[in-house]
């Protein structure tokens, strides 16, 4: 591997985390190999393949192990991995079955629907962090219900408000864009060469319903290789999940300042220099990442504009800022999980610091009401909380 | 007005469009005025100012003129427009009603509703040039069900597909981008100074509804002045219809070009130095919306990262991008109406550019025949086209 | 002009200020005017037209009045306003001489020189309302070489630092986007259709130094029609720009807050629900100017890709972003000449803030001097100053 | 390593490239522990630490061996990875010398000039392989300076133009974009905790100079921890050289469909499902950089706005896309310096293309002279070829 890794030693905010675990290299590749496994078993299901030729294909597809650096080296050739996959593959399966693996389809079947299988299960554990922190936000909003601090705009302290209503703003923008989240599912692809399914045999429609089931992933109406909407929104999606938790992380690097000491993270960040000092440092992870999203979400929506029936270089640009977002995202939920449970509150800091400030917190209350019943009522109807 | 304009010169996209119109700055400027009025008259409503305050109030903000460029000009000191706006609105009610005016509002108030208020009519037509759309792509879609054509992957014919499975599969893209610009409606901002409605008496939230009522916008279950994810999300979804828009365009320049010749846009653009070159216009001017919009776009999105109760910069920086959004969506989608309904195909050329090319259409015509079913279903039910 | 103006409402960063106004759409409209009866003159004195109608060309074109709004909406045939702009101007011209505007030009000629001859006015501001900044950060630097502040990283106070220091490390920043500003100037075009300069006639080569001689512009060695890299660096050197005094403006918010109040702005920000609060307006002004473009520039640096001899779209999509940089970077200069020259600084509550920190101000003093003999010697040598 | 690797096969484009090797995390790590081992041969040099720690640390810092993953699981706890390492390299040298590792200095001074050490490395791969590419373009304008093809503009052939202006006009985008990468040239980073080398010594800014040194560094005037401007230069600059070759991809990539059949990339871009069908594989791998750096780099402009002393998140969110900057614009070389040294050029069939357009090709001849001296002149003088 030599020299070829990416570890996250410049991404601490996902380094080590269950996200960054299903987007790897590796969770691509075993994605890939699943996709064409679940192909070649539709096909023998339908008749079209031999029964054994599935049952190779996907004992070998299930083992198959692959120099990662090697074959991202072969896909220069062809501008994708998958057509030295299918080589390997085919060679591993041996030459009896060799010409039922990959039958009918065309790289970008593969890859997509691979993106879709590791975006599924990458969205779930964001997913899950997410329920975690919004869980201890309600907690925070509802204890803080009649807690009065400073509202600060514009960088100055104007009236007052109460660390309720904070908490329950922060929750609002989470429980947001969560269902924002829920929303852009990718289905399988299953296009072949020209978006037509020809290639797939006359049952090609079918058969898409079938991998679909197979995969667990929701059939698509119609093939998207050129229609790549999807995967814009699933970017912004992202971007907005990551924004909505880089906006809390903004607020606690502001009321941990030493000077307004109202709140103060559990964990004692470290500094190399200065061992007493305690950092916000997982509000700084949350940020490094929101800071980052939003253009990397940027170059999936700028990717819609991809040329006729494949795009010469669109498609190929959305893999990689697509991982990105997937692992900051998650990167940004895991660390906010951990921020929003431990978080220290200090009331008597805030109280102290609104002294003085003309008129009283209005409707604070009430409006931090309106948001926990709109939390619990998704909480528990799970509206928004299963991928369904 | 000395030299201070924009008028489109360029951005030709979306000059003298419906669009450009109703997001100008006299646009927003009535924007402000009507919310200003619909407060006072919520405020007498509930009794909390006189009847004859609010008339007074609404008939001044229905007729007051104002030199822009001075507001603006005047807007540097507060770092909005809203505080000189009030001071105008105030010396023209007249001294017995000014302390009525603006009440308990902050500046934030006003422009983020005015904003919600410009923001839904722009949609609007935004929307309704989108229909042109699909009822032409549909059209389109229908008559060239059977038409062959190349596919053509990075560049490259790769297998034969149907002009009628383009054309459905563009249908497609704006069908679903479109679907995303009906969910985000910004709603009616009411929080006061510090975001709890404090300084609009005891019946606040009452107030809220009420203003939202005569403004004909949602209200907001709670302030959105510091949680922006709403306005993250319309630029997203702005910019994946100008993108939808801006694919078809793509696949129209490439397939008119001399060389191909399979389509043509009707009207005839023209060029300063060769007179009889015809130019795809249309086509270039969606393409140049498209190429901006995402980038405006992930302006918003970082926008969501604002500082506290009243972001120091995030929120002054949202305004213009969201302008240049829906002026820019509004008119690649203008633009594309007039483009898809004078496109000229071309199915002979397009016969004899597939020709020779391997295997058959596939399930071409079975997937137009979904993609119309949906949207037919979608215009039937009218499940996405209205705003509700 | 009906609705369709923007006079800066929604950017008060550069309202009223002069950047604007040499930016405005009246602005491109005279360039290219300009450019049109450069161009003649040029011919005239290479015996390719007669010097009477190259007189007649300038004085017309020095006159003519446009509709802006309409020459827009007639833009959108040919996808830019060139077109129906020399229609115009050989209409104002008369027949006798009609035939002797425009020739041998192509509509990018004309617009790109527009382009540079907008741009390098408008540079000029920018890099004069640069000098103002960067002299009042001199002298504040100097002033307070030995003011001991707290330095704070990641939010917190860490150890001593001067406010000389940092205000020389804010000039540090402004001479090295400011000396970036300097190096990028957009020279003549004149390529005709094919940019090959067919159609200007056998001396093209020379045309094109006269006409850049006659527009005090570089020439350029060969057209850049296609070759769009100049334009990326533009934007990304107002970008720079713009994020230098975006740091400085992020700083004084921070430093202005109630609880550290080590400095303040010298105009009363004033606040719509809050009289009393005094907002550090002008730096909320800034940032929102950096907000903003840096996002801009990518729509630039994307713009690379344009196809072949002139993009279908990505030329187009430039004209609006660059002026967006021009104008937000010309409007955070003007906002910071005015944010420095008045910035009041509170050296007490620094040293109060300061106290308990360990250790001292290390090599701060000598730092300072550094970048004030840096400073001082370009000024005096001119070397970044000129755009020579 | 665990499923936690990035080996390329999302970004084929550098998979296998020496820059990819040069800013793996491995190489990072490497960097940072070659900053503390010289930080520590200068101060044993100025007599601050005993000439045998200075030593001992040299040697364990060449070759201690860390668990990357693991390394950058504990990076969260500071947010940088600079702590943990710090921790083990202290360890791995003993108790004795433990108390010199790291003296006086603070997480940003080893990682920003282990950064430099990596960009130093990255672009001389870059720069040299863009060498290459400019040669070949030399080579193919000189040898096609009369060959006529067709003029495109819009998307339609206009007038005629020559093969080796275009090649000429690639080469200028190149010669000019490399130009302004040799600029920007990231230098040592001593500052200390605050950016006042405080911590360092009273001889700690000869103590600089003589790091500076050691590692082959510029010395920098004063710190540039809170001064990111060079960073965000950088940035556009990678962007420029990989826009400049993006935009010869997207060229190659239109003249090399069937229809037009102008050129050919050499070797032969292999699809999945159509074995027969030649790709541009190779435009297609740059144009995917191409069309993410722009993005990449505006995330470090953006960063130009981080707070105070150390910023809270922007420093942090610059090192991942700083990698992909330099990984893909190194990826783009490479990939387009064997793009151009392959390109099959059909002058017979641009002939054809170009025939019965009008005109003719005008001064193209002198404008390939023109850039080919520019480009040999600097070759012979190597003006911009080192990075001196």
């Amino acid at each position: 591997m030599d020299g070829m890794t990416d570890s996250g030693l410049l991404s601490p905010v996902w380094a080590g985390s269950r996200v960054a675990a299903v987007t790897s290299d590796e969770a691509w590749l075993r994605a890939m190999l699943d996709v064409e496994a679940a192909l070649a078993r539709a096909q023998a299901e339908l008749g079209e393949i031999p029964a054994g030729a599935a049952e190779r294909i996907g004992e070998v597809a299930a083992t198959l192990t692959v120099d990662l650096t090697e074959l991202a080296r072969e896909a220069r050739q062809s501008a994708n991995p998958v057509v030295p996959l299918v080589a390997r593959l085919r060679a591993a399966v041996g030459e009896e079955h060799a010409g039922h693996v990959h039958r009918g389809a065309t790289s970008q079947d593969i890859l997509d629907t691979a993106t879709a299988l590791v975006t599924r299960r990458a969205v779930e554990i964001v997913r899950a962090d997410l329920r975690t922190v919004m869980a201890g936000l309600a907690e925070l909003a509802h204890e803080h219900r009649h807690t009065p601090m400073a509202a600060r705009t514009l960088g100055r302290r104007a009236l007052p408000t109460t660390f309720g209503l904070r908490a329950a703003t922060w929750l609002a923008g989470v429980l947001d864009t969560d269902g924002r989240l829920a929303r852009p599912r990718l289905p399988v692809q299953l296009g072949g060469a020209a978006g037509t399914l020809a290639g797939y045999g006359p049952r090609a429609l079918e058969l898409a319903e079938l991998v679909a089931a197979g995969l667990g992933l929701p059939a698509a109406p119609v093939p998207w290789q050129s229609e790549r909407s999807m995967v814009a929104e699933l970017g912004s999606a992202l971007a907005g999940v990551t924004g909505a938790l880089g906006k809390i992380a903004t607020d606690v690097v502001l009321l941990a300042q030493d000077e307004v000491g109202e709140l103060a993270e559990s964990s004692l960040g470290s500094s190399s220099a200065m061992p007493h000092k305690r950092n916000p440092a997982l509000s700084v992870l949350i940020r490094s990442a929101a800071l980052q999203v939003a253009s990397y979400a940027q170059v999936l929506a700028a990717a819609q504009l991809g040329e006729l029936d494949r795009a010469a270089g669109a498609w190929q640009a959305e893999w990689q800022p697509l991982r990105e977002c997937l692992r900051l995202a998650g990167g940004a939920a895991h660390t906010a999980a951990e921020l929003v449970s431990g978080l220290k509150v200090f009331p008597k800091r805030m109280r102290a610091n609104a002294e003085g400030l003309p008129g009283d917190v209005g409707a604070a209350a009430e409006l931090v009401d309106r948001i926990l019943a709109g939390y619990r009522n998704r909480s528990r109807t799970g509206a928004e909380f299963t991928s369904s």
